[in-house]
């Protein structure tokens, strides 16, 4: 039998997440406070998560204990399958071998959950009861949704306007977990009511929304704290899960990537699943390429600069080191809203300032190919952020094809695309451009 | 370590499919020939299925072999998960232990795949390039897509024109997987003519939708073959897979249900759990209570007949002997589309004659509550139609509280609902009535 799925029996999941922090070879430049411009403290994050996240955001430790009760709940879903794609090889006439993480099968459809299941139990020991955040595509709202019902905690989101009006399906699973959605631009915050001012029509970016969560936080007085979906240096950690248990199944394959490849928004997919594998590099073993993947009408890593720039529109936010195209960057409406996103993780930004990761951006149009092409050969339709991938993956294997030669390809299927089948809808009929 | 899940590795996937007609008490009455009313023979069946599936339909033997070919689809999500729904049982406070067989992780979102990529491959032994079906709620449509695209056929879906219009998403799925989707009643058949020259406003119906399916095949001298998704012997063998795997799984369980419970519609997603069970039953092993459960809306096995009729509208498919409310049954407009059937599996009706099964008819509002009370502690956002079997899971586990009572419960969680939010918003919203 060739084997195509790479399964880890539940008591085998990874116990740790990997902080690659300590590993780089020039580290990563400190969060600032966006008045003092002085590197943060724990005292100047406080307003805004809880100790023991704070804790994780500025450690330095390289291995940090994932807790039992997130074990727990990571166990209804996780490890993850890891999955070799064979019919997606025949039809690509290829000698690769192309393998997917799959992080679909969680229950709110991507890898998101990773990170929102242990940052509403730290807020949950911090005595919080409510969180607020922002959600553009909906992959994140939903996933905190899902956590916080987990542990019985309140959750507020501010979901981009024009999502809120395209993906009505994305709001009913956030309320079926029991979270209150609001349209950003929104009347409940100063942010949203000066931006409502000036244009009553405004549909909303994801760097407002993540003002007005911050602002509804900060606003609180200590009951709620908000939460962010990608970027900060604890969230990729917690995603590093994907890496780590990905190492153990590339292992039950006999096998080991020589490219490893995620879409990048934030970065914490692509970061989750490299991670890992770039700790074994750093630690002497065997190189990979990491590829960073973006889309050409957002271009982060390839067209912006490395500079202190702020995560939110209003400023409201730390400055953090990253490429960024400027936080009052609206990009255009895309479909891959997940990657919509002005600034990058300062961890990927590193790496690529380090030369320890290529970055790509490909047109949309290309990307919807490609995810045909897999749902076609693999049954399983990807998000459109994750089409990105799918994408890289797909030439690389064409690449091998055209050099004769093996070569052993590796990337996350970050999560489904059940709640955007209007974008494949959209491409059939011709109405998506690059 | 309190294990929640029960996976077999894919090397112990079952490599048979259990057929229990020989094991029937009574047997199961023959399909008759519409025409001469007689039982059908093979030449009869042969306008409208491949040689293949016609001997699985009137085999008498007890385990049929699953097709390599077929296994190795299978194994691309199989064996599906049996997982232990233990926050729920907390959040009941029951001394109930309560599984579930969950189904949604095959690429359509369902069980539906584990027929339709059996379906799929004996067309193609056959020769037949093009595979016509219906659809209500689309995951059958959204399944036989998946299983044409594998094996490189044709498919053509007649989908209920209410679903067409109400769910665009299941209908840009089949598109993806490259079907052709046509809303029924339609001009392309005699019989959808008919009924829009009568009422050119008709939403149709799945009986209509099966007729106009059939007659496209019966047109296409001989190019095409008709797929039917449910309440056919061979369809409810194929399922079986289902059980076949959860009885190793409750071993590893080290475990044995007292009561198997699943929704019904056409009656393949509960035989294919049951089943197995009954037979280690009738073998004399151990009693199983199986409960089938329907919506009060639609309650074939309740308030139907037991009489022979038509599968369809037009009076074009072979007679069954099922519990029925008539041929001509228009059902209330409810989501559970996949549960809006007017007749049931003979196989199924005839476990209820021989006292073998407990039939249950439940409201729609009381599904919707127990979907949202298990997606909240078990992260799944259950299929409308899957709901049912989480309403009577929910009830049995209060009924063991009750009688203060240790109770094993295990049903199937036939799929998830990622393409009927709508459904779940307009609960919310009290657009929904029983």
């Amino acid at each position: 039998m060739n084997r195509t799925k790479f399964l880890l029996p539940e008591d085998r999941i990874p116990t740790t997440w990997y902080n690659v922090v300590p590993d780089l070879p020039n580290g990563v430049p400190p969060l600032l406070h966006p008045g003092t411009k002085e590197p943060v403290n724990e005292a100047d994050l406080e307003p805004l998560f809880p100790p023991g996240l704070i804790a994780q955001e500025l450690t330095t430790e390289r291995e940090v204990d994932i807790p039992g009760e997130v074990l727990d709940i990571y166990r209804q879903w996780r490890p993850s399958p890891l999955i070799r794609a064979r019919r997606l090889e025949q039809a690509l006439r290829t000698p690769a071998r192309i393998y997917f993480k799959y992080e679909g099968v969680s229950p709110a459809g991507s890898h998101k959950p990773n990170t929102a299941v242990p940052q509403a139990y730290f807020n949950k020991m911090a005595g919080i009861t409510r969180l607020t955040t922002e959600t553009g595509a909906g992959q994140w709202g939903s996933s905190l949704a899902l956590a916080c019902s987990y542990f019985g905690l309140e959750c507020e989101v501010y979901m981009v306007k024009v999502s809120y009006q395209q993906k009505p399906y994305r709001r009913g699973l956030m309320e079926t977990f029991g979270a209150s959605v609001t349209a950003s631009p929104s009347e409940r915050t100063e942010a949203g009511r000066a931006v409502l001012a000036a244009d009553p029509e405004a549909t909303g970016s994801l760097g407002l929304a993540i003002s007005e969560a911050v602002e509804a936080a900060l606003a609180s007085e200590g009951k709620a704290k908000y939460a962010l979906g990608s970027v900060l240096n604890h969230v990729l950690m917690h995603q590093t899960i994907i890496g780590q248990e990905a190492l153990l199944q590339m292992e039950l394959a006999d096998d080991y990537p020589d490219v490893v490849i995620g879409a990048a928004g934030g970065g914490s997919n692509l970061g989750g699943l490299a991670l890992p594998f770039l700790r074994e590099q750093l630690g002497g073993g065997r190189a990979v390429r990491t590829v960073a993947v973006e889309p050409s009408s957002c271009p982060t890593l390839t067209k912006g600069t490395y500079d202190y720039d702020f995560g939110d529109t209003a400023g409201l936010t730390p400055l953090a080191k990253m490429h960024t195209l400027g936080h009052d960057f609206v990009p255009p409406s895309i479909h891959a809203g997940g990657l919509r996103y002005h600034g990058m993780s300062p961890i990927i930004s590193a790496l690529r300032e380090a030369d320890l990761l290529e970055a790509r951006a490909v047109p949309q149009l290309d990307c919807f190919e490609a995810g045909v092409t897999f749902a076609r050969n693999e049954g399983i339709v990807p998000a459109p952020e994750s089409t990105h991938a799918v994408r890289v993956a797909i030439d690389e294997a064409l690449a091998a094809r055209e050099a004769g030669a093996e070569r052993v390809i590796l990337f996350t299927l970050s999560g489904h695309g059940h709640f955007d089948m209007q974008a494949y809808i959209d491409y059939f009929a011709g109405k998506l451009h690059n």
